[in-house]
């Protein structure tokens, strides 16, 4: 079981990359979106020439996450959904399914196994809800199904590191993780 | 009672666009934000310096949407949520109300009537829901409510000119809007 | 088409009978739940023995649905979900479906167009989502979906019939079902 | 911190109550909904002779439900959402907040602490989220908000006791109700 976190955070050492680091062991690959080039999508689906070719870090980090059997979104829950860039991200793959080399992305995350791991700062594990719900949706278009979530509680730079009942969450997924 | 719609859109056209276009009168005010340049956050709601000022076209949309009794914010569903360069616009809310000039943001949006309009291909009526809730809470935290919503049916291009349902949904919205 | 509404209200003449009464044509059959003996149920999946069968109104209502191309499920909003007279209803079917006579309940159902229409006090076109979602669990289970749902706005009696647009509402769905 | 649970299951030593009894310690009081008479509400809200006055259980079980300080509301999973017995119960709240001696019942619930424990055998962790945001708008309506949920997976009598994870939640709440 090797694992990929794609953290959506925005700023270097928060609270949800804690918690998420927390949940996954030390040899967790970690992709850093804000350290990357990712346009955003123009639909293009229904236009004649298709979409247009885009030369940025999309395809990389796909492929690293691919290449795992675990696949962790870390993201804050900035307006109680995912961060933007981390939704930037996503809607990518309207046009990665459409491209050369990614005619298998569908059957390719059915074998994953998918987890959310979000932080916000206002009661989010009752509105962080939408969003959870939104990932599942996302998963079953795909054939598949969250393996898995966790909603924790922080604003302030570390306050996630007093939530000892986040932390638990953390460590108890963490050990989901850890079969053979 | 004067109108602004935000439009979330990637393409000309488009059915979300179609259909915001039916519920309301020919006097309101559209933004395309694929024709802006905005910006994505970066969190620094905790440094010490605080927000770097940034210097996109942020201020001049806000500028025009506080400026109108009705913001309807029009959105394809994208991955089930709204697509990404409408909430790279919404997540930047959190550098706005630290700004100055933009004080009294939270009182200005409590006098306004906010709806929402969003069209996807599979199933809106049911998994746009989510993002539906999103919205709310989102005006609950200015202290707000939606006023209301309309989930339309459409995938390829021209599909909602054939969803007679939705466009009697878009007229009774109309309706609601000419009120004097 | 023929249609049937079944009322999950406890009183007569109800803000949610009056809505789902605007949104269907004169030849609709109408069930009152309250007017029938429906048991709750024990459950006995698991049991050696199975399902005690129960001499109550059930199969009744059942075999009368069953008759119908439309099933409309009308429930006023309580605490946010449906009636317990509904939930009683709609709880029976872990046994109906394994009932002599029943074998045949998803097929059937699977042929069918469901919608549901609940009225509440407390800005159910918010509140009341989580009762659609449940609803759309429950048809999906059943292999089906939902073909719709109508959420209004009403508190003390006959204020349903001052929410204009609710009506209108109602009067779009009419003229959905009258298809030939 | 005296804890009770009001339990909706209505077969014997199902999952919900396995795994509910995993959560609170020993002096925890249980209530059985299924060993009560508790009639169902006829909404007279708005009826010049206002609510009948009912001879069953409900305020006994609710006068013991407040003399504790934390509430566990465990319920299976029926038909998506919380049992019909349980939700007997809580539409009975109606009637409750209108009767003498209970004028105060909005702030006597505003000083528990309350959870809800829901187990079910179809994707809970899913579609178990439309149970939550109802008990948490209930206890809005309250002027409160849940402490937090635990929603696990098992289909089959006996299920839960090998469902390690769900067990592992179990015992991290059962840890944060035992503060001194």
């Amino acid at each position: 079981m090797s694992t990929i976190v794609i953290h959506g955070s925005t700023r270097e050492n928060g609270n949800t990359e804690y918690l998420a680091n927390q949940a996954v062991h030390d040899d967790a690959v970690h992709i850093y979106l804000r350290n990357h080039q990712i346009d955003g999508i123009i639909d293009e689906r229904h236009s004649e020439h298709g979409f247009k070719p885009i030369d940025d870090d999309h395809h990389l980090i796909i492929d690293q996450m691919l290449a795992h059997n675990v696949i962790i979104f870390a993201t804050p829950i900035y307006w109680y959904s995912m961060s933007s860039i981390m939704k930037t991200f996503v809607d990518r793959f309207s046009q990665l399914v459409r491209e050369p080399g990614y005619e298998s992305f569908k059957e390719d995350l059915q074998q994953k196994e998918v987890y959310v791991i979000a932080v916000g700062g206002d009661n989010p594990k009752i509105k962080g809800l939408p969003l959870i719900q939104q990932f599942e949706y996302i998963l079953q278009f795909f054939g598949s199904s969250l393996a898995g979530y966790l909603l924790g509680e922080a604003g302030k730079p570390g306050e996630i590191k007093n939530n000892s009942h986040a932390l638990s969450e953390a460590h108890l997924l963490k050990k989901k993780l850890k079969r053979p």
